[in-house]
C-alpha cells in the first residue's frame, strides 16, 4: 500500500499533533460542483451514479482537484444497505429518497436479511477499492453509513418525513420490533463498514441524521444504543493501523457527554452547538468534527472568512478539530465560496497547533 | 369582571402552590376535532376562519367542551402581523402559509409598518374580547405571538423553508437590516401582546418555532435578544392582577439558562429536552411548560398514560409545571386519546402537590 502523505485529518481524529486543522465537508462530491453534474447527467439518475463504481470513483475524486481537502469520502447514499435488503430504494425528481417496499408488518421485520457486503452492496465495495486505489496516497478515504436508527426510519416511513409518526408509533406500540429491526441493522451497519475498512476505507463516519427528532430517553434507547452497538462490531485496526470513527447525530448537541462515551474517536457537530461548549464538555474524551453553518457559504468571501476565524478560535489551541460544515453543503452553493472557506481555513489555522 | 374559576394555569406559571399539574396542548383548537373541521368547511378558507371574531371564538372554545383542559388560547395564526404590515398572507393547500410581498430590500424593510392593533388587527383584538366574555371565568385565556425572528424567516423567505438560506442570507450579508427588521417586529408583537392583554387576555405566550436553526450566536443575537425586548415592552400588570408569560424556542434545549435570563415566567419545551435536567438548569428560575412527544398520542391508551406519568415524575414535586405537548397536536390524531391524556395528567399529578 501506497503510505498517506497527508495524514493530518487522522491525526487529528487521534488527537496526536498536527501543524494545521484538517479540512473536509459533508457533501462535498455532490451538486454545487459543475463537473458533478455534468458526470450525474451522463449516468442517468443518481442511483445509476452510485452503483458504478467508475463513476463513483471520479465524484468522488472531483472536489479534491478544486479544493486542499484533507480527505475524501465516499460517494454514495446513506440508503444502501435498506435498498440491499430489498425495498427497492427509488428517487422521484426533488422529493427525496422513496422506498417500494417499506417495512409495516412484523412479518417484514422478521424477514429482513442481514446483507452481505461482499455479493449484496459489491459495488460500494468495489467503489472502495477503486478509489483507494486512484488516490494515491494524497489524502485518506472516509466510508460511511446511516445509523441503524436513522435507516430505520425512512424503512418505516418509505420516504423522508417530518413527523416521524409511523416509525415512532412503531417504537411506541411496539418497541421490541423496533429493537429487533435495528439489531439487524446495527449488524449490518457494521458489516458493511467492516468491509470498507478491508477494502481501504481509512477512516469511517456514521451519520445518524434523525436522531435529534427523538425524546432524550428514546435516542438513548433506540438511536444511540444501536450506534454504540455498530461501534463495538468495527475491526478498527487494520494490520496495525487505527482507523478512526466518527458518529454525527444532527439535533443532538444535548447529548454530548453520552454520545461521546459510545466509543468513537470524533463526534460531528451541528451549527447550533457551540464548539468551544462542547470541547469543555467533551473534548478530552473524543476530537471534534464541524461546524459552520452550510448556509454562510451564501455569504460574500470576507464573512466566510470571519465565520472560520471565529469557529477555530472557538475550539482553541491544540489537535482534535476537524473543520466541517454542521450539515451538508446546499446544491446552490458557488464553488468559489468553498475554496475561500478551505483556504482560511489553511490561513488561520496553525497559529492553533505550535 | 367575572373571577376566574379555575386558576392553576396561572398559579403554576408564577410558581404558587396549587393541587394538580395543569394542562393544555398546543393547538388543542384544530383540525383533529371533527366540529372544528366543520366550522372550517363552513367558513371558507382557515384565513376566512382566524379573521372572524365570533368562528375564531367558537373553535376556541371547542376543546373546552370536550376535556377539562385549564386554560383556552386564541385561535388565530402566527403571521397576523406581517399580514398587517402589508405582505399579503395566504394559504395553499398542503403548502403552508405564503406572502404574497415577500421583504427582500433594503426599502421593504425600512418601509415596514409597525402595525396599530387597534386598527390593523382588529379581528383578532375582537376575538380576545368576545372570548374572554363567552368563557365566563371558566379557564384563563392564553393570547400568543409569533417571536420577532420567527416572524422575520417566514416574511423574507416567503413561506416555509427547509434551509432558511434567504432570511439567513439577509442576516450574514446585512445584519444591521436584519436588526431594524427585528426592531420593528418587537415593537410590533409587544404592541399586539399588550393589545391582547387588554382585551382580557389573561397569559401571554411567545412562539419561537425556528429560533432552534441558528447557531448558538446567531440565537443569542437575532431570536433572543428580541424576545426579551418583547418582554422588557409588555404590560404584564392589568388591574393589579400579574399576566405571566411564556417563552418557547422549538429545538432550543441547549440555550435554556440564556432564555431563562429573558424575563418570561415560564419556557416552553419541545419534546427533545428532558424536563428533569431542564428543571436542574432552570427550575428555579422560571416555571416549565412541557413536553411529550406529540407523536405519542398516536400511541394506545396505556402507551400514553405511562408517558404522562413519566413527564410528570420527571418534573416531580411541587409547583412550576405545566403539562403540554412538545409541539402542537398533529391533524390526524384521534380526539379520544386527547382524553387519555388530559385524564391521567388529572389522575397522576395530584401526588406531587401535596
Amino acid at each position: 500500500m501506497i503510505a498517506l502523505k497527508n495524514d493530518i485529518f487522522i491525526k487529528t481524529l487521534l488527537k496526536q499533533p498536527v501543524d494545521r486543522t484538517p479540512v473536509w465537508m459533508m457533501r462535498q462530491a455532490g451538486r454545487y460542483l459543475p463537473e458533478y453534474r455534468a458526470i450525474r447527467a451522463k449516468a442517468g439518475s443518481f442511483l445509476d451514479l452510485c452503483t458504478n463504481p467508475e463513476l463513483a470513483c471520479e465524484v468522488t475524486l472531483q472536489p479534491l482537484e478544486r479544493f486542499d481537502f484533507d480527505a475524501a469520502i465516499l460517494f454514495s447514499d446513506i440508503l444502501t444497505i435498506p435498498d440491499a435488503m430489498g425495498l427497492g430504494l427509488f428517487f422521484s425528481e426533488g422529493e427525496g429518497p422513496k422506498f417500494r417496499n417499506p417495512v409495516r408488518t412484523e412479518n417484514d421485520i422478521r424477514n429482513l436479511p442481514i446483507p452481505d457486503p461482499g455479493s449484496d452492496l459489491r459495488y460500494v465495495i468495489d467503489a472502495v477499492s477503486l478509489i483507494r486505489k486512484n488516490l494515491q496516497g494524497k489524502v485518506p478515504l472516509i466510508g460511511f453509513s446511516g445509523s441503524p436508527w436513522t435507516l430505520a426510519t425512512y424503512m418505516v416511513e418509505g420516504s423522508s418525513s417530518k413527523s416521524f409518526e409511523k416509525v415512532k408509533g412503531l417504537m411506541y406500540q411496539q418497541p421490541k420490533l423496533m429493537h429487533l429491526m435495528l439489531d439487524k441493522l446495527a449488524q449490518s451497519v457494521a458489516l458493511y463498514l467492516n468491509a470498507q475498512i478491508e477494502a481501504g476505507a481509512q477512516a469511517v463516519m456514521v451519520f445518524d441524521t434523525w436522531g435529534g427528532m427523538l425524546s432524550t430517553e428514546d435516542y438513548l434507547e433506540f438511536s444511540l444504543n444501536y450506534a454504540k452497538q455498530v461501534r463495538s462490531l468495527l475491526n478498527t485496526n487494520k494490520s496495525g493501523v487505527e482507523v478512526p470513527t466518527i458518529f454525527f447525530t444532527k439535533g443532538g448537541g444535548l447529548w454530548l457527554e453520552k454520545m461521546a462515551d459510545a466509543g468513537y474517536s470524533a463526534l460531528g457537530l451541528d451549527w447550533q452547538t457551540d464548539i468551544s461548549k462542547a470541547r469543555d464538555r467533551i473534548g478530552k474524551q473524543v476530537a471534534l468534527q464541524g461546524n459552520m453553518d452550510p448556509i454562510a457559504l451564501y455569504g460574500e468571501p470576507e464573512l466566510i472568512r470571519e465565520k472560520v476565524k471565529s469557529i477555530l478560535q472557538k475550539y482553541g489551541k491544540g489537535s482534535g478539530h476537524v473543520f466541517n460544515l454542521g450539515h451538508g453543503i446546499l446544491p446552490d452553493v458557488n464553488p468559489e465560496h468553498v475554496k475561500v472557506m478551505v483556504d482560511a481555513v489553511h490561513e488561520f489555522s496553525s497559529q492553533y497547533h505550535l
